[in-house]
């Protein structure tokens, strides 16, 4: 990268740029979509030319990318710290609800998750790989957290670890939908801690 | 409409091309969504010039409407048709397992929904309206059979009915959702069994 070869104060001004060209992509692909928010609307955003941002990112699916993993090593990052030096199961489900309750606050990042997770049901889409692995590893997580809870005597009569870590993911998801459109009648932390209470014999 | 007033045969002709277009814009919508779907992609696929779409829709935001409108009213008379002339409840919910059954058949409508709800989520997009309206009676439906499986004692203990409505319409569109990236994976009328099934205290 350029900016490692030039004096701090450039290598801080370009890792400053690269950061405000981040944030105006994660603005204009959570209202448009990838597909339909363009390079010239982001640059417009920062006020450089488009060739400012590819100089920084190399390219439109380069900046995606970026946009993704920024947000995702947040996310995760989170959430391992949060059930670190803990049991598994119930530490895990908690994290949960705890991470839904943070989302709250980032209405921006839940519009930009359920565009681009739709856009990327297409094959082709930039994005596919990303959240077909994305599901892959939150549906695993669930699965391995319910698992142990039934090793623990934890989980109620009926439950089924594999289809209540599908049906979880799938509940987040659905429920974040409701709330883009009715986000004063739907409670997603209140309604996701009384499902996961449901699964379990012990209070959340 | 020209086709009113012209030979039967020319009103016979104009149906049968608005019915190809619809198709074709189905398609489009489906595979690139709205915002991203042009009107020059659909007028290719027809094999017609953009203005022969606009003389038979009017602009692009009435044919998306059309679209809708034709999928929902099939979608809508499938559903009321199943549960006529049954109690309210059960066959309601019976009848939801059914129409999942059956769109699993049509990947591209499933597509077509998800994609467009996603988008449809930003205040100003042209389905906006639709798909809050769709969800209300969704969750409103859902909560009138529940409420009447509580009447009848047949809710298990613990099933608060609101909370269960909104958590069966937010399963539907997660399992959609996942069902879309691991086709083999997901199986959506089992997992929408297992979940309803969980609800209520007779077999579904």
């Amino acid at each position: 990268m350029t900016g490692r070869t030039a004096s701090r104060g450039s290598y801080a001004k370009t890792a400053a740029r690269r950061q405000e060209i981040l944030e105006a992509a994660f603005a204009v692909f959570a209202e448009r979509g990838y597909e339909n928010g363009s390079l010239r609307d982001i640059a417009d955003k920062v006020g450089i030319s488009q060739g400012g941002i590819l100089f920084h990112f190399g390219s439109k699916i380069d900046l995606l990318e970026a946009v993704l993993d920024l947000r995702d090593a947040r996310s995760r990052e989170l959430f391992t710290t949060r059930i670190a030096d803990q049991e598994p199961g119930l530490p895990h489900l908690r994290a949960l609800v705890d991470l839904v309750r943070d989302n709250v606050n980032e209405p921006g990042m839940i519009q930009l998750y359920t565009l681009l997770a739709a856009e990327g049901t297409a094959a082709d889409h930039p994005a596919h790989a990303y959240f077909s692995g994305r599901y892959a590893w939150l549906v695993e997580q669930s699965h391995l957290s319910l698992l142990a809870l039934r090793d623990q005597g934890l989980l109620r009569a009926g439950v089924e670890p594999g289809h209540a870590a599908r049906s979880l993911v799938a509940l987040l998801d659905g429920l974040q939908l409701q709330w883009l459109y009715r986000p004063t009648e739907i409670d997603m932390v209140g309604d996701l801690r009384t499902s996961i209470q449901q699964l379990i014999s012990v209070p959340l």
